[in-house]
């Protein structure tokens, strides 16, 4: 059987590069770890950023734009920040170029007097704002939200999943009560956790990051997990809440409503181009990949058999008239995005193109097709029938009636698809230690899936050694679920009494 | 009479400030030269990226996303690029920070083996993308736009018209044909010619720059200038054909039809957060920013005049009828942007604070206009009737049936006042440098406009003349506009023979 690429999911390392490669996602850069989003991969960018921000407003945020460069004295100020980000930041430390001895290097006279650091995130520079602009209760809440690239170093950078330069937004919020905080970011954290699942098709698990894994400064940190095709999981999102820690490195105060000054509780929140690498490793398949239709850029596309003939124009009319009526639909509550592929080159290597790319519907017009007026058209979710492509004929009304359905029942069907799998992968019941050796035990590559466990939640150096065993079997705590048993076994890890569920498993 | 600011315009720059800072719009950071962009200013730059967007994705543009460094010996590569940009650049030198001493420093052992430069414009990252993309003229023309933020270090930054960092779009593209890529970057200029005019209400000149002012590195470059109450110049627009420079030097070769390997003509273009200061200074008045409805980013606010009394309910109710009708309109091509603000401060300031914002339609609603079913409005763009604020009631029908051409009618106006202001201030006739030096004699803030001469497109030394003896008068060549009449007095500045009119003036 042909595939539409060269390697299937058995090698998925490989697989997903070349997936990120023959959809002409994006691409590696000359500069280490950081990567070039070429169209296709800035589109699907796009329609999450589209839809996310209009979540981000509907709920009450407003965008604001922040400096990139920050005072290396602003990063200093809170200390487990330092700690957490001080290993993986930008340095500048000069502003202008200078050509010496005929060789172009930074100007020594131009030496700053203090380094800045490119944004690993923004709570320094902004929680500087806030202490500007809060004075009393009633500039509260301040809900503020930022699309930005933000740099980490990365000494082994993959694409989308992990790059030094990334894109992606970031909330920031300020509240006269640690209750309304909390409110905050789990309200946030369900904001992530119903854009992943409606319009991602990609179901997670929201839950709490056990002490070890928080946000460097947080006080809770909260995230959604995502399952990959290779039983992985995926930090999809986070929220953090991080009560008066950054308010009080930073001076953050309001008075209260009794003249009282007193500090603010803030909290952030962000997801980043990461979540392009997971709507990959959760649709892809042996062909390529598979878009959900909310966030394909091209949901219908319509490739015209053209042969150099005379009929080359009425077949051309004939699917101009077709993206003409489809775009005037709502798909999912936009435009309906449908287009028309006449780029010259042959209508097969089209074909295989949208369905590497992961086009929700391919519409393949012959002269044939458009003497009769029908459609004929591949659904990218169920590609193929035994080996062959399936492709449906339909009159042209027909299809068109239902064509907004159509891509409703695609984004479904990946979805339910992607949920089994979540669902049926997070095994429960195991209590012992060495049947999480066992259970884990063989080639790393293999698919696994988490376990959902029960343990006593142990802090400091006893947590730190839970760590440590699991790492030598490659897993990591992921979250402790919101949603929660009545009661507990004991801890697998400490035997004492259990307090709460949480799963392992390997990661991103 | 009381006025919403405490400055007026015969202050001009110091005016602008206390525009940008009570209308909310942004603010100086800790950071030099680099601006906080506060959630009002941002939403104006919002509403320009979006349909700025739309124009260059109607013309066939791809968005992309480039890394943010760009190796040295990129910058290298094209001469005339490093003598423009090499002096202003930030440059990051170190990957980690570490604490050495008590201090936290870069860390001496994470020193890049070669310095990256933050972007100050991408044409070398993107081209070499372009050198591997392009392989055949079937991949010609290659159509790219990026969205993102650049740094060019300023030594004497102003709020979004010369800041550090800045946000900008850029157009990059590559061309089979030197006659392709002229259209292409004439074609982009009349995008941006459209844009300022239709959407900001910001008329403009559209023409060449003088061989002293290109881009570096380009062959012609085009801007669209715009005339600022102070009559000096805002260029507000770039676009720029490259020739087979920056192809040449980062060998960007094709395959023609006839299998000869040749050197793409390449084009970028422009534009940046500085159109928000044009907007500001092109429209603002002595009581603050006056925003064009079609980038307002509410273009109708509805503010309830609350006594915390039992009346409130139905005047609350009233209001949001209001916004969720009117927000079922579409105006210039959207959804109507309205907007009902509930904060919790006094009515009296809720209306200076939209005046000095600039939204285009303020309503107030108190107990008896709900009762008489009336909006009491004030249109931002003709305040006042002498001294007095004028706000005019009108049945609520009459009103919502007429939002929409109201809106219009704003937008309308300010450009015609705009436009007068323009066409009103360019001078011609004048033959002499003498005439040059006594229409601008006297006090430097003064308003002056532009003198439109002619000359006789001298270069190299003896442009470079023409060029100091401007500037001993702090002048500079604006453009040489695309409409020329059919003959030319002689050169002003040579006497020789006149082959072009150029306009002059003093410019941000």
């Amino acid at each position: 059987m042909q595939r539409a690429l060269d390697i299937d999911r058995s090698r998925f390392a490989d697989w997903y590069q070349a997936v990120v490669r023959d959809a002409d996602m994006a691409e590696t850069s000359p500069v280490r770890g950081a990567m070039v989003i070429k169209p296709w991969g800035y589109g699907v960018w796009e329609q999450i950023a589209q839809e996310l921000n209009r979540r981000i407003e509907a709920t009450g945020h407003e965008n604001c734009y922040f400096p990139m460069f920050i005072p290396l004295s602003f990063i200093a100020k809170e200390a487990e920040h330092v700690e957490g980000f001080a290993k993986e930041m930008a340095v500048v430390t000069h502003h202008r170029l200078k050509n010496i001895d005929g060789k172009l290097q930074p100007d020594p006279e131009a030496k700053l007097e203090e380094p800045l650091v490119v944004r690993p995130t923004s709570e320094t520079i902004i929680g500087d704002a806030f202490a500007r602009w809060i004075r009393s209760h009633r500039d509260l809440p301040l809900l503020i939200n930022q699309w930005a690239n933000v740099v980490r170093w990365e000494m082994r950078p993959r694409l989308f999943l992990r790059t030094t330069e990334f894109l992606w937004q970031e909330g920031h919020t300020a509240h006269a009560s640690e209750a309304e905080a909390i409110e905050e970011t789990k309200k946030m954290l369900e904001v992530y956790r119903g854009f992943a699942e409606d319009y991602l098709a990609m179901p997670v698990i929201a839950g709490e990051k056990p002490e070890n894994e928080r946000f460097p400064g947080a006080v809770n940190t909260y995230s959604i997990e995502a399952m990959m095709q290779d039983g992985k999981a995926l930090q999809a999102g986070t929220s953090h809440f991080l009560g008066t820690h950054f308010a009080e490195a930073q001076n953050i105060k309001f008075q209260d409503e009794a003249g009282a000054l007193t500090f603010c509780n803030t909290t952030s929140w962000g997801v980043s181009t990461r979540l392009v690498g997971g709507v990959i490793m959760t649709h892809g398949d042996d062909d390529g990949l598979r878009l959900p239709p909310a966030i394909a850029p091209r949901q219908i596309v319509v490739v015209p058999m053209l042969r150099d003939k005379p009929e080359d124009a009425e077949v051309l009319r004939y699917c101009e008239d077709l993206v003409t009526t489809l775009s005037r639909e709502q798909a999912f509550g936009q435009p309906l995005r449908a287009f028309l592929d006449i780029k010259k080159i042959k209508s097969a290597e089209k074909r295989w193109n949208w369905v590497r790319r992961g086009a929700p519907i391919i519409i393949e017009i012959g002269p044939r097709d458009a003497a009769a007026g029908h459609v004929s058209y591949i659904r990218r979710d169920i590609l193929r029938e035994g080996d062959k492509v399936k492709s449906v004929a339909k009159p042209k009304q027909e299809f068109l009636e239902g064509a907004v359905q159509l891509l409703a029942e695609i984004q479904a069907g990946l979805f339910a698809e992607a949920k089994a799998r979540l669902d049926g992968n997070i095994k429960s019941g195991i209590t012992d230690w060495k049947d999480v050796e066992n259970y884990f035990a063989g080639n790393e590559d293999e698919f696994k899936g988490w376990l959902r466990i029960s343990w006593s939640k142990p802090g400091g150096a006893e947590l730190e050694e839970v760590d440590q065993k699991l790492k030598s079997l490659k897993l990591s705590i992921r979250v402790a679920p919101l949603d929660q048993p009545p009661k507990f076994s004991p801890c697998l890890f400490t035997g004492a009494a259990g307090v709460e569920e949480i799963l392992i498993g390997r990661s991103y």
